[in-house]
């Protein structure tokens, strides 16, 4: 790298805040805004998310996002990818016939949710989120591509939380992560 | 038009689906997800309020989209314009220091958040959302705007629902909408 020039990923690591004890106590919030804010930091974010699936995956065929920081990255990422974008709610956000997959949070149950016609079998998708914890909701969203016969290629997050390891938990689907912790 | 061809707005229509009683019996839900799920369509929306900008505003410093659906849209007008892109969220999502506004939903009041930092004093926005029915998010983000000093331009959503009158509610400021019901 010249002198005076920035990576990409310092660009992103640069454009990421950590507020401790938020929204629990013992928990350090790593905050994407700043990167949404800097249109710069964001095209960095989808131009590598781009790369990273021209290099590695021949056909894409939808990309899946989560609600709802999972909607900032991933229309973007389709439109690059000139395929559609399908969301996976919380439980009673989409209207007519849904599937739906419950999984534990910290505290209780969530239930994540697609449209029934969201996808169909033998589709190709990518499942796009801001952030990798524990893996509740990536693992909720692969099970309902399951669940409607999708084939899931991979997890995109753009931060990973490497000591929580939801990378154990999305086995065997793989998960490509920009900026780790 | 050329015979044959379809217009960007008959694209975009064709791709709203309707849906009776959701989430409440006597509603009419009117589903974007279609439009998501087709590059084509989605770009359709996206040049559409680009050239509105275009054609309208000398400068624009931000966009800002509102929890969950005007995620969708919202970064990808503004990485069309090479502009940030401000979250507004249900209060008790954002880290670090906040401004919120009150505002009326049919039953009981709802909380509208912005990072305190989100906007600097004499920031022109555009204030995006899917859809606008009574107005009664949008209005809270014009508040919230209005609360940091900066300009609201006007205001932009793919659907207007024009019976419920949220035109009205959110004057002086302008409503762009693709399609009117």
């Amino acid at each position: 790298m010249a002198a005076g020039s920035e990576s990409r990923l310092q660009l992103i690591h640069r454009h990421i805040r950590a507020f401790p004890d938020f929204p629990n106590t013992g928990i350090l919030f790593r905050d994407i805004c700043p990167i949404l804010k800097d249109p710069a930091a964001l095209t960095a974010v989808i131009d590598l998310f781009e790369e990273h699936v021209r290099k590695n995956y021949k056909q894409v065929d939808l990309i899946v996002g989560l609600d709802a920081r999972g909607f900032l990255f991933g229309p973007l990422l389709a439109q690059r990818l000139c395929v559609g974008f399908v969301l996976v709610r919380k439980k009673g956000k989409l209207p007519g016939a849904t599937v739906s997959v419950a999984y534990n949070l910290e505290y209780g149950k969530a239930e994540a949710e697609i449209q029934e016609d969201a996808v169909a079998p033998g589709q190709k998708v990518l499942i796009i989120d801001d952030l990798l914890a524990t893996g509740g909701t990536l693992y909720a969203a692969c099970e309902l591509m399951k669940k409607q016969q999708a084939e899931v290629l991979g997890c995109m997050v753009v931060i990973e939380l490497k000591e929580l390891n939801g990378f154990e938990r999305l086995k065997p689907h793989s998960v490509f992560s920009l900026v780790k912790y």
